[in-house]
């Protein structure tokens, strides 16, 4: 049981807006991107790959964006097919705009790099009108990413989602992803984010991300609490605050203080710790657990992940996840 | 007496930002412009002339915003200064930014047009870190016109001002005034109309203004108290809607509804009625008439300045106005 | 008689590309232009001038650009035709690119500034498909600005033009008119202006242009004989160097070194001399007279414009021209 | 023998200017590329693929142009350091421009497409002022490639390679290179290439890529001396027309006509074809061999290339070309 009340009798559990891309990593690892000569293409991209991982635990999912018309968009959308993923939403964009790429660079398990192609990019091209109000009518859940707020038309894409997830009381889960190289200035990104999170019913970010949103009219907080109440005087119900290696706290509206479970792991790389832990931290809220039953997943799931090479492909089901669960430092 | 509370004891009345702009009026009119030699050149844009509105009516006020580092710049910060605005927070642009231009086209009193140079345009160059909180803070209303919402940078800096007045009581008054030609799209200005609105206290506009707000979320409604409600549920206190020459009508979250006076006259042109009309209308709710009384005002002052040949010079004091309404139709 | 042989037995005498625009002039003049408060209209541009100067010289001409699709596009064209100046390659530009605007500023007779509107200009999309290569046929002389060169499509367009003349044997005349804020860098004004010279047949500078353009092969020349003879290796056969109040002097590639007139008079205002000089020169090459002739006509033009507030309207005939010369000093 | 005459006693052979870049070539071929899940890394790009081709054959050779500040920039510069190959020149650009990317897709031997990644690409970022007018002056040859005239400010930095190696007697070779997603339209790239190809000693390229030079001026010819004579009027000594498998032909000033062998083989692709038949092609001009002679050592190495799964890493030495062509067919 947990404070959110989630619609019944809709087609779908779960969709999400924004990037879905393609993640390059290198095969010969813990050495400078430089020197690896091959590298394998995944699905990358936060909100696709929390995608992934809701439909790894069984969720009826849908994605709802803008895939290049050239090869890397094909694998995109059919990589979302194989995963079960409905993609009857996403728009095969003819503009010329190009898929995301994460060239992947893992120096040493904790010291990992991004080369981003982002210029002229397809995820950002979806525009209000690819927004069908039914699709999210008939969702149980919404999620956004903070990156697609990033620029325009996306920007407006994704306020076009909240006001119809708000109309028709579809939950809104934000996923803060603050990834300043796609944005002009951290003041646009406070205003922006601000705006957002007030039309959303769970709010996930880092404490870093929270004082990117505070800068403007809370720049001196670094109370959790007073980070978290602001929101509950818009729509939030919960509200998680990650502190890194220290876990993650969980306010709700009616008072909750909720410390998340850790799994410390020697991890091959850091990347997808975020969405897998999204992913099933959601899944747990969904399927009716507890606030305190649902962070464990999520901590777990982000601990399988970050042991394997990918991320979109890493993603566990659900017995998988119970598995590592029992058998953690045995 | 009306339903709005404002501050007290604050420095200033009335700040407005936005637009403040270069109007070059023909003075050979009632003919195409092209064959109109010579031009007079009149301080212009909206917000600008409301704030000019309101200095005539013996307001204290000022301006946010930006100006060009030329000539014409030059004379918009010394016309506001000579009307005894504030103008502490206009900031000097030094990226070569242009004063906005509107030449006037006076075909006849009914067949106005307007000739815009927009590009590359000083007044959306104000950005988030021009705005001062305290400069906010120390007012007892702020007017936004919706032009400011048209491009980043202005759009984040007129969120900025409207984070700060929410969070210091100061009362907002939004002017709509949609422009089309300076927006992208419909959908576009309808997102940022609607999340502007939501953070206001008083929202002014015509009936095909709030249907333009309207286009996504219910985009066959007609009825004027539908589209009033919505706001009430948010900060709004009285909306306002216009029927052209129908008049007026004022909605309160009380739920009242005042149908405002008509003076018809014999136009020279069209242009700035609706920022005279909007000085008067808030010179008199915050000096505690009913909101009748001061729409009547609004209703006066608009007569007034559509039988002038300009808009900011011709704003007018408080006895003219009463003047005005004394001797109208006698 | 000169060193120039044009074509005979076609349709007109001169045509040229480029910019066509407005004048603002301020009809209260001695003081900043801020503190004028009303303006006259007139056309503007160097090409579009230069072209009126030949017109009221009694010569048959026309113009290649684009205008806008507004009552100041609409000026510009009726002028032209005003001034029997063929408009059949003028096109009206429907992308909602703006007619360039030049607000005068007469502080003193010599200290003249100007506000230019060049962002989005209508003058810089005149493209490579808007060029007739039957009309260049059929004219025996072009001129090119350089300005013209500022900006794509235009710059291409100019080319295009060049490639044409070329082909038929229409004699280029190149005025650099070298406007600095109109170019992104020197080093790129300099690449084009080479470019460009290197296909003409009289080349019109300042000495300081001419600098300009050999800022990357030649950059501490300043002999005039050595900037000349490097165009008289590709096609030219005059190049006429400009020293301000000294006077100019033209270079032929037979090795003749004319100095020219100068009729110094008190000036209302120092814009316009160079267009107006150019048109009487190239009329005087155009129609038999010597170079030392031709520049004689020149400098009167120059003389009787900059006493007068106009540029385009003051273009003096042939008669004002001879009457100035034989009055002058008396 | 042939009709060039290099300078002596200077420092360097061979400089390019232009392309760096990096090819992903999918390791599973002979599918649609988004069904290959692994690629390897290959230095691209035209001029630079060239130099390596020169740089394997024992020339000393040099690089000029830009690579990103990131991972795949260093990849780049450190491949040509790696092949003997001077990067002086080569600036690391600090704007954030990217490594161009081209995703090569080997449906079959003949069906081979890419997918480019050039959106603020670095290589079009080489500027005026990287341009060393000294290092010019020290080479005996100067390969620019066409692409590198697509977009400001690289095209205004060829040009200036092209004024420094006609001052400075440097040998200047033109590949024309014509890849249409890269140009805004057919008008303005043949705009360019007809001003670079004034400037140029040797041009090379196909039978199409000379009808998109003429499409202004001589729109209907296929006559390929007539295509030749135009650019013995400038620079020209060696025009080379490509007619694909029927093999090329090189015109000469002096009037020769020398028809070029082929190899036909069984391709693994055809990437890579043109590269190193140019690469081979100047070596034997360079090194005193007949303009027939360099184009079989041209024709070779092609052939070798193609029959490969990279392009650069498999540019051949001399004792590869001449083992191929005496065991071709045996």
């Amino acid at each position: 049981m947990n404070n959110l009340k989630f619609k019944e009798k809709v087609d779908m559990d779960f969709v999400a807006i924004g990037r879905a891309a393609v993640d390059l990593n290198p095969n010969e690892i813990n050495r400078p991107m430089e020197e690896s000569a091959t590298f394998t293409k995944y699905l990358g991209g936060s909100p696709a790959n929390i995608t992934v991982a809701m439909a790894a635990l069984g969720m009826e999912t849908g994605f709802i964006g803008r895939v290049a018309d050239d090869p890397l968009g094909r694998f995109v959308i059919n990589y979302l097919k194989s995963r079960n993923i409905d993609t009857s939403n996403v728009v095969v964009d003819k503009s010329g705009a190009k898929t995301g790429l994460a060239f992947l660079e893992v120096k040493s398990p904790e010291d990992c790099n991004i080369t981003m192609y982002r210029d002229n990019v397809v995820d950002l091209k979806v525009e209000v009108n690819d927004i069908n109000e039914e699709y999210i009518k008939n969702a149980k859940a919404l999620l956004i990413s903070g990156t697609a707020l990033a620029d325009s038309p996306s920007r407006e894409a994704v306020f076009a989602c909240l006001e119809f997830a708000r109309k028709h009381n579809t939950m809104v889960f934000f996923d803060i992803d603050y990834r300043p190289y796609t944005w002009k200035s951290a003041e646009e990104t406070s205003i922006y984010y601000n705006l957002a999170a007030e039309k959303c019913d769970v709010i996930i970010g880092t404490r870093e991300e929270f004082d990117m949103m505070e800068m403007l009219t809370n720049p001196k907080n670094k109370d959790d609490y007073v980070t978290a109440k602001k929101w509950f005087n818009f729509n939030a119900k919960i509200v998680v605050i990650k502190h890194g290696k220290k876990g993650s706290i969980a306010y709700t509206k009616e008072g909750g203080v909720i410390t998340g479970a850790v799994f410390p792991v020697m991890p091959v790389k850091t990347f997808g710790a975020g969405d897998s832990y999204a992913g099933a931290f959601i899944y747990g809220l969904m399927n009716g657990l507890s606030i305190e039953e649902s962070m464990e997943l999520g901590a777990a799931s982000a601990a399988i992940v970050v042991s394997s090479h990918s991320c979109s492909d890493a993603m566990p089901t659900l017995d998988e996840i119970r598995d590592f669960i029992k058998n953690y430092g045995k």
